[in-house]
């Protein structure tokens, strides 16, 4: 045996139903399911679709959907086998045996099983006549039929060769039915398995279905058990995608398909890691290897705002101690961690008529003693193997983070240098450090990234895939120019936590381009560690460092809110220090650069008593004081 | 009595909390609530910020929220009156002496009336030590108090001088309360009175709250009702508006503040026109004077795109009858419709950095026999008497589409020309007609017009109270390169039916930048209504126009959904005329032209049988087609 083949249906991405076909086949699909509607607008005849398809090694799985096949009416029914035949011979022309026939949603619907099974009868014979197959699957919000055990019972009595069921993971799992029952079904009645993810919604769940679902592992249903139960049963068919979402809609269509085949191969991991490991023929990547924590950064700054994310990183403790004059690159440590500054404008950063925001992240770089075994990892999802790139991070399409695991003490850079090549890149001429006082910062608590919404489901997909990263509760945060929606990613590590804050840049509009740029390019910002926060405050001071200004009135609401000590108060206010409690002894201190440049800002904080939040609390009153420079 | 106060939150605006202010007060309000984190977030100190008030003319009117004040646990409890002393002190320097305090959703609330009562009293002798009073409000997640009715069961078993309640629409209507019992509580223990509207949405109360709300006459309450039943009850202190609104948060604060001090006219009117009008002292408006249908149109072409403007327009039937060399302007005339075309490209339409999008609706006339009237009416609602402009329509800040109500047979060119002058705006040199043919067209049947995110409410809100228009069900219609929201509005005339349907436009991001012109600047289109149909495309035809290439299996499938006789659907491919039917009777024939320039198009339609729709399920094929050209 060997794995499930893949497939999608083409309502998941954007595009012609030519342009998707195409994406779909470069994304490393198997087949697809052809989508009535996209059909229907190309100007492309069905059997023109079947020999395109042919030509990229395509099979054309499913032609869907048929609804309102069953009726009360008698009239209404035989009208709808009338439609039925028609929609075989476009299925003939289309190189396609199989139709997704949907449970009726009509207030006419047939109520009786008896009833249904005739009607579903009638409509396999004609099939079965045209060497055609009905995949009958359950709508959640179908009037009789809207379970999977339901539609399975009444092709079970229908007891056709041409008559199957059709599982779909977001019909049963957004109702919240068990898929336990799913194992009793014999593999070759499941005709066809539609699998999709989805966020928990509290809404109407057919506004939920059409415009939310997203690729597995970018939602919230528990797949993985779906999954182990479908390979229970024996089914054997393609494991397909159909996915409504109205940012996919809008979306670059290559880059949805390339997210779309990596999650159902992210599904299969998960699948298979339920299962005996010696029965399994699902995919299996090769696991992670060892991980320490980030250890360096590689920013992206322009001849511009050098100067100023320079003199930013001398406040927070780092000295340049290396640079590059041909490259422009400066390199800035601190024990452990390293920042190479790149103050060339790097073609990567500009696009026609969009300006770059600069200086901005361009690299993150986490240490492993294997990471080797990280590359082989990566290259398994479909992933360069050198870095993870994030396209769309820091707002414009040219922008990317990559994301490194390098086993070098410090960061791959602009990934062309192997590991541990980075330090020839660098003249080697050490530089005096400015101080050579003991460090301020310790590591790197967390780094926040803004991730446009077209982004962002590919983003959550990479790190959960490649790196086995584990999303937590997302969070709207309200400030004084807009809410953004944040989710938070960790992965314990040996040494510690890596942290990642994702923040949605809303879609932007004519009235967002007044707002203020750092808005307006997302938020993005670096969090540094360090073992006690007001000596770091006093030691940048002493560096030169002119903390944001505070309002007084946040330490009056302070004082109101938290039982904190009046000296304590005072110190906090002087170095516009923000607090945090979260009620069980976890205590959050954290305060912020300015902004460097446009958008870029860094954050030192402290942890105490387990506190395992980012102060999110205290964002608007941030973001006022740095509007306010 | 005069009509009430006028009053809005500060959360329901963009901005730092002087900004909020200073765009309160222009827009015309008395005075405001501060909510509390704005507070926090400003430099400025609480004496400052009364200050800043009296200077502006704006009464402090509720300092807001006073969370979690109840609790089972005493020692809490009496910690939360530290915590109201705290806020007091605040208040003081605010010259603010009225407190919000919600009922408690957490867990530790108290779950027993009395010893709430106690607790409240508590609270509220130290309230009039200080010379302040409470306004105890039911969140409609309370744990314990949770409808009005409790919350101001509470406040009269307390009966305390200083404890009233405050009446907040949302978290009323939201669980669907019945506001009647409002009539029965004393005007003068009602503290404060919140309005807020909201659109139909099946979520979670508290995300559909936080997120979702919006001024009254942009959602879907029965606020004139709820207002009613407030009014009953002798309430005399201000109508206030809390809006918590993510599309508001990010949206220019002037232009949110002016559309909530109209939402509040609007709704006295509306509550008004329930009640006897002998005994009200609300707000009144001229009433709306009679009026037809449109009968012109300026479009802002431009000279490169003006040329094909003008072969579309000849072949849809129009003939130019007369120009004006000077100002660049063509008029198109048909029966007793008018279309200029400006061929220059005003200032108006570009900003810097964003492109025009040419040719573009600009204006939009509508012939009424009393346009004074109108003009009285609009100025009441503090719109300029000349025209309503609708900001932001077009995809630009800087383009504004106008709707005018002339006395003239025709249009108001640029708002200035007064009612009639427009005819001497032209060279009057009339041309000869193409072909003195019989009109094609008879009628405009709607406009479509593309409206950014951040327009949408307020433009909804003037087309409903300024002209009275009535909005219908929403709908997300879906295509190839995204969901598009659709809503009409109708407006009844003496000869027909005005009818807009506004189209909103994704907010932009990365990849939307990429997206075919059509979709990035909108979707605008005029459709005019014919007579026949096929008569119509015929005589088109015959001047020279070459319908859209709709797809062959467009047909295909009309034929399996519908029993088209074969003849006319031969008609209808031939000419690539779209159908739809609505089940009862109605059907609607249309085809439309391609799209001229990057962002406009014409429909041409025929209504059978009272079919009320605008064919949406055609939208995919149509725009699927259009992106071929």
């Amino acid at each position: 045996m060997t794995a499930p083949r893949t497939s999608v249906a083409t309502v998941s991405l954007s595009g012609s139903l030519r342009e998707k076909m195409t994406a779909i086949a470069d994304a490393g699909f198997d087949g697809f399911e052809v989508f009535e509607a996209d059909l229907i607008a190309s100007p492309f005849s069905p059997s023109d679709i079947a020999k395109q398809a042919a030509d990229l090694g395509l099979s054309v799985d499913l032609y869907q959907p048929f609804r309102d096949l069953d009726s009360a009416d008698d009239r209404r029914y035989q009208r709808n086998l009338g439609r039925l035949q028609r929609k075989f011979d476009v299925m003939e022309q289309l190189g396609c045996n199989l139709l997704l026939v949907c449970s009726s949603p009509l207030p006419g619907a047939v109520t009786e099983d008896e009833r249904l099974v005739e009607q579903l009868l009638g409509a396999a014979d004609i099939a079965q006549e045209r060497g055609m197959r009905l995949a009958y699957e359950a709508l959640a919000w179908g009037t009789h039929v809207n379970t999977y055990r339901h539609a399975w019972d009444v092709v079970r009595r229908a007891d056709h060769d041409a008559l199957g069921t059709c599982l779909d993971s977001f019909h049963i799992l957004s109702r919240g039915d068990d898929p336990a029952g799913i194992s009793d079904i014999p593999g070759e009645k499941i005709f066809f398995l539609q699998l999709a993810d989805a966020p928990r919604l509290k809404m109407d769940v057919l506004q939920w279905s059409r415009h939310h679902r997203c690729f597995p592992g970018q939602g919230n249903f528990d797949l993985p058990e779906f999954g182990s139960r479908v390979v229970d049963s024996g089914y054997a068919g393609p494991w397909s995608l159909e996915i409504f979402n109205d940012v996919f809609r809008e979306s670059a269509t290559g880059r949805t398909a390339a997210d779309a085949h990596r999650s159902l191969l992210y599904l299969q991991e998960k699948v298979a890691e339920r299962r005996s490991p010696t029965s399994s023929t699902l995919f299996e990547a090769p696991a992670a290897g060892p991980i320490e924590n980030i250890v360096s950064l590689r920013v992206a700054a322009g001849p511009v705002e050098a100067g100023g994310l320079g003199r930013t990183l001398r406040h927070l403790g780092f000295d340049m101690t290396a640079a590059h004059s041909r490259h422009g690159l400066q390199l800035f440590t601190q024990g452990p961690l390293a920042v190479a500054v790149d103050t060339t404008v790097d073609s990567l950063w500009t696009s026609p008529g969009v300006p770059a925001h600069l200086p901005a992240v361009a690299q993150i770089g986490v240490r492993s003693d294997d990471p080797a075994q990280w590359q082989t990892r990566a290259r398994a999802f479909g992933v360069s193997a050198d870095s993870v790139s994030m396209p769309g991070v820091a707002g414009t399409d040219h922008d990317v983070v990559r994301m490194s695991v390098t086993g070098a003490t410090s960061l791959d850079l602009r990934s062309r240098a192997s590991a541990g090549a980075w330090q020839s890149a660098f003249d080697l001429v050490p530089r005096q450090p400015d101080s050579p006082a003991a460090p301020i910062v310790e590591s790197v608590d967390h780094i926040a990234l803004a991730v446009p919404a077209d982004s962002w489901d590919g983003i959550m997909l990479l790190l959960r895939s490649v790196f086995g990263m584990t999303p937590h509760e997302g969070q709207d945060v309200v400030d004084a120019v807009g809410t953004v929606r944040s989710q938070a990613l960790t992965l314990p590590t040996e040494n510690g936590t890596v942290r990642l804050s994702l923040n949605m840049v809303p879609g932007r509009s004519s009235s967002t381009d007044t707002l203020p740029a750092a808005r307006r390019g997302g938020v993005s910002h670096v969090g540094f560690a360090c073992a006690d926060v007001l000596s770091a405050a006093e030691q940048m001071t002493a560096r030169g460092f002119g903390s944001l200004r505070i309002s007084p009135n946040y330490y009056l609401d302070l004082a109101a809110r938290f039982d904190l000590d009046q000296d304590l108060l005072t110190q906090l206010e002087k170095h516009g220090i923000l607090y945090d409690a979260d009620g069980s002894g976890g205590e959050f201190f954290h305060f912020f650069t300015p902004v460097v440049g446009e958008d870029l800002f860094f954050e030192v904080c402290e942890r105490r008593g387990g506190y395992d939040g980012y102060g999110e609390v205290n964002s608007a009153v941030r973001l006022a004081a740095q509007l306010q420079r």
